[in-house]
């Protein structure tokens, strides 16, 4: 296979080469005998959008240039329609499992039943008085007043205004919303209507389809994606700047390596805590190796490394999600941790073969053949991280004696750790530094790159490295959350050296501040955050509508159900929104011209679409410069 | 087409020839474009259900005899499995959006703010006494406690667990389900639980995607629908035996035609009310009308007709859902009332064509072309139904100028509202002559019909009729629900007069009650109530297991996602649950393993599918033998 369908990293290309010798599946392979870098494998249907197998009448394929429909008479549009917003369905679900999470644990800290602590009461004040919530009394009040409204507000009916949405969102944003008959009730509600929406015979018009994919998006980046974000801010800190560890070499086959994955960071966090005990370090060299590395993965790795400081211990990141198999390959796993999402059906194999324990730890986890698990639950997660490492400790010796390790693999520093609050106190407090050198152009624009990583028309991470590349060749600064961001991490595009790939005006801000061109926001569920920072921005420039400035949306590898959502909401929040690849949306004309036609007069998003980096680059860059010209500046 | 492959119904016979004298599009001509009576032109993949769009690294197609698996690596099962709970959830959340509707409507109610009363307290005193429900107070103290607990309730974490489920279920299904670890919490957590668990990379196993399935629909039977039925008998009257006009001849063209149609019976009841003022009746004879008619439709039809009696306004109901064209091309309607869902995506085509005002009544609803709307709001439906006759009094004139009607179209009488009281109270207040003639082998055991209606194999109803009169010659009672309960009205299995079709141990029993040898039971929401029936005659009998009643659930026709989760109910439930068609599921050997051999041995369900209507009876009735056996009668 040519090393470009690969990846962009040499250390995953040396992990296929490995697993190829070992025989053993893998997601190259897999992805090349579905025939998906040919499209003549392909079926056209399905990569249109235009088929459906919900009811027993199907399934069923529709042509839009013969309005061949349906049998229940829906279109090809409103198939294409549909299916989407089921997919984001899916994604604003698990974003809000998380949520929940945060909630249940955040309860749990305050009546003194975890290990964890309120790390950031000053945050927790802030969000409750933006919120509205009174803030009087003690912190255990303030957490169960604030958990009790939020919950209240989560579970509001469709039909009554989302008070959080109203506290957070741009005024702007919030007309528009309304103009629209978009602006949500309560996260579940909208969940419900939107899922009930899909059944067969209910609603079928593409137009109404996507409105409520926009409704949803906007309930979930307030209510969902923010509350938690901020919440585990205020229990395991605010991201600030700090340099960390990524890439396969962080493995070091010499040690009890423990891999928390998925979403979550609970039962990460308190891993880490745990083996940073002597006692324990203590316990596995009895065993024979040097000691615990918690190695963080994929979003629970974002969500670990964006906010703690790596050391002995906390070791390294490793990257996105397409390197999974990569990961188990250096033969230096101990334990996989496996949260609430992002881990491949696949794993038991590469168990198996490497020896490792996989283990679930979230109820939403289950993997053919594996039935030991530890639901995470905040009250006893102390006792359950215990047991993991534990877990770690007994595997060991079986897996270093039996694997042998992959050696050599490369270590990449990155600058992790970038929020609104550690971007305003690198600034010295105020945006003003950073609105002058948009101002006076020596920074063009910003994009958010929130991304996963996909196949479907290079290797892992190749289209995300290059776009970046691009941008930041334009004098445009990239806040990169998601796998995408690992892309950037793993790539040295977080290295500050970065700044040598950028344009002349970004590379002098990037210096001075000594920053890297593309600076790492977390994970895909900080998209939220990401718009609180633009709505930032907005205010600061005297209330800029949103589709004015110069900020742009990119998700060059978007893969799944999350990413889908997180672009619908970029487009509802009215941004240009660059997306690859294609979505299953090809064979569904009116819907197409809706998204990257009419929209720009509707939220005034717009939907991009492009394989090619260097024009996708431009055609970001001919956005902004649109956008500075319509500003005066 | 073969007559066949059209409807078992001569009414929809004669409409559809006019459809096609019209040249209009319709579900019939949209099947056979499909090729979906020739399995050479379906997408074997489709119908395997080995096929997956989720996410960008797809589409994938799995095939379980080579291992071939989807890009992340999922199985065939896998993603035969996720997709059949990701259409359950679908069903599931329309259910819940009904539910909530129910009881806004409810709480409204006793506020005075609706036109609607609480007709039946006792039923409500009844059922809070059972959900343990502080019953003290005023009515309107009790309706808002009651509120208040259910709503709570549906809120509850996934890892607490439901006490609507305790207080409901049998004891012996709730062991069964706790050691399987499928006792559910709240359903909107379980919603969210199962959709987040179809996420890519989340839960690829089959067996804990069933099982998820499975928990769901446990929460949706006694939390959503055993709820909103109960609650709206008590809004609306508990169903009672009464005889009904069915079929297309109960559209006069003469008379002012409003159809409400869907699953929610409120905006319907309060049309029946107001049309019923005399001064309405006036208005549309003013209009040139014979006066205003409120012709039921599909499922929202079942919720009024199995409540309210017939008369000259509330006149006649006509069918199931696939005859919806047919009942356009009657050329007499003036009003179709879309709630949340059973309308068709084609219907504006058929609005445009005959004349009359398609409008959407609920939020949840959309046809491409319809801009005007009226979303349902109780403490408005009065104003909203009469804006609604309106409507059709000024269509009246335009219509009936333009539109030439079918004539000579059939009624067909029908016994509906049979419900476990009216059940009681047809034999006496006790269940004893119902078990005393399942004893001594006069009715040899009950079918559960809960269908839709599919072309998938052959016409309307033709397959649910076949089983139908297989049963009953078998001497097996069936209870009718859903849109199968509408073939059984029209085609005149509901009229006293069938018992000539049955055996004679059941004829007998038939005439000597003066029933039908089937009952109408209501709608596919009624499957909760209907379980909770079974459950009666499983304790009357002294705590008799469910899996051992002789009892089956039969979906001879099933058709979409509200019907694939009462099956996986039926299933938890522990019944052998009859399915036809062949859901897409035969590429996946262990799923299917699963639901047809290793079901009884886990909750006691099996999952039976078979084409021929005389084998599937001939095994229906065998397990009934069985079970009689096993309880020595």
């Amino acid at each position: 296979m040519e090393d470009n369908r690969i990846s962009y990293h040499t250390s995953v290309k040396t992990a296929y080469k490995r697993i190829k010798e070992d025989g053993l599946t893998n997601i190259w392979d897999r992805f090349e005998a579905q025939g998906l870098g040919d499209p003549d494998k392909r079926c056209a249907f399905c990569m249109g959008g235009v088929r459906c197998d919900f009811c027993s009448n199907g399934p069923c394929r529709a042509d839009a240039s013969k309005d061949k429909r349906g049998v229940c008479g829906i279109t090809a549009d409103g198939m294409a329609m549909r299916m989407m917003l089921l997919r984001n369905v899916m994604g604003a679900s698990t974003y809000q499992y998380h949520a929940a999470a945060t909630i249940r644990t955040l309860r749990k800290t305050a009546e003194g039943k975890t290990p964890y602590s309120i790390k950031e009461p000053g945050k927790m004040k802030g969000f409750a008085e933006r919120l509205r919530v009174d803030t009087s009394g003690s912190e255990q009040d303030l957490v169960f007043r604030l958990c009790d409204f939020l919950e209240k507000q989560w579970h509001l009916p469709g039909y009554e205004e989302s008070a959080i949405v109203k506290a957070l969102a741009p005024e702007e944003r919030q007309k528009v919303w309304k103009s629209l008959d978009i602006f949500p009730g309560g996260i579940y509600s909208e969940m419900m209507m939107a899922t009930s929406s899909s059944l067969t015979n209910v609603d079928g018009y593409y137009v109404s389809l996507a409105k409520k994919a926009m409704r949803m998006s906007i309930a979930m980046a307030y209510q969902t994606q923010i509350v938690l974000e901020y919440l585990q801010d205020v229990l395991f800190g605010i991201p600030r700047p700090h340099v960390f560890r990524t890439d396969l070499g962080v493995l070091d086959p010499d040690y009890v390596n423990i891999l928390p994955n998925g979403h979550e960071p609970f039962m990460g966090f308190a891993l880490i805590e745990i083996a940073r005990k002597p006692e324990w370090q203590e316990k596995a060299r009895k065993a024979g190796a040097k000691g615990i590395h918690i190695i963080a993965n994929i979003e629970t790795g974002q969500e670990m490394i964006q906010r703690w400081e790596m050391d002995d211990v906390f070791y390294g990141y490793t990257g996105n999600w397409i390197m999974q198999e990569a990961v188990f390959a250096t033969g230096a796993v101990d334990v996989f941790v496996a949260d609430m999402n992002c881990s491949m059906p696949i794993d038991p194999i590469y168990a198996q073969k490497y020896q490792f324990k996989l283990l679930p730890v979230s109820d939403l986890v289950a993997f053919e053949g594996i039935d030991e698990r530890l639901n995470y639950i905040p009250e006893d997660v102390k006792i359950q991280a215990e047991k993991i490492l534990d877990m770690g400790i007994e595997n060991f010796p079986k897996r270093k004696s039996q694997v042998k390790p992959l050696t050599g693999l490369p270590v990449q520093e990155a600058i992790v750790g970038f929020s609104p609050e550690s971007i305003l106190a690198a600034l010295g407090g105020t945006l003003d530094p950073l609105l002058d050198a948009i101002k006076n152009g020596s920074i063009k624009g910003i994009a958010g790159l929130v991304s996963c990583t996909s196949l479907r028309d290079n290797g892992q991470d190749v289209h995300s490295v290059a776009i970046a590349k691009e941008l930041i060749k334009r004098d445009i600064l990239i806040l990169a959350m998601g796998c995408g961001s690992a892309a950037m991490e793993v790539s040295g595009l977080c290295d500050p050296k970065a700044a040598e790939l950028a344009g002349p005006g970004l590379k002098a801000v990037c210096q001075a501040l000594k920053v890297p061109p593309v600076l790492a926001f977390g994970t895909c569920t900080d998209t939220g955050r990401c718009a609180d920072l633009v709505a930032a921005v907005s205010a600061a420039l005297g209330g800029v509508p949103i589709p004015d400035l110069p900020v742009v949306a990119a998700a060059p590898e978007y893969m799944e159900q999350k990413a889908t959502i997180d672009a619908i909401f970029a487009l509802a929040f009215g941004l240009y929104t660059y997306v690859n690849p294609v979505p299953f949306v090809t064979g569904a004309p009116s819907l197409v011209k809706l998204l990257t036609e009419d929209l720009p007069g509707v939220t005034g998003g717009i939907l991009h679409v492009e394989q090619d980096a260097v024009q996708a680059a431009d055609a970001m860059l001919a956005h902004i410069m649109t956008n500075r010209k319509k500003l005066g500046i």
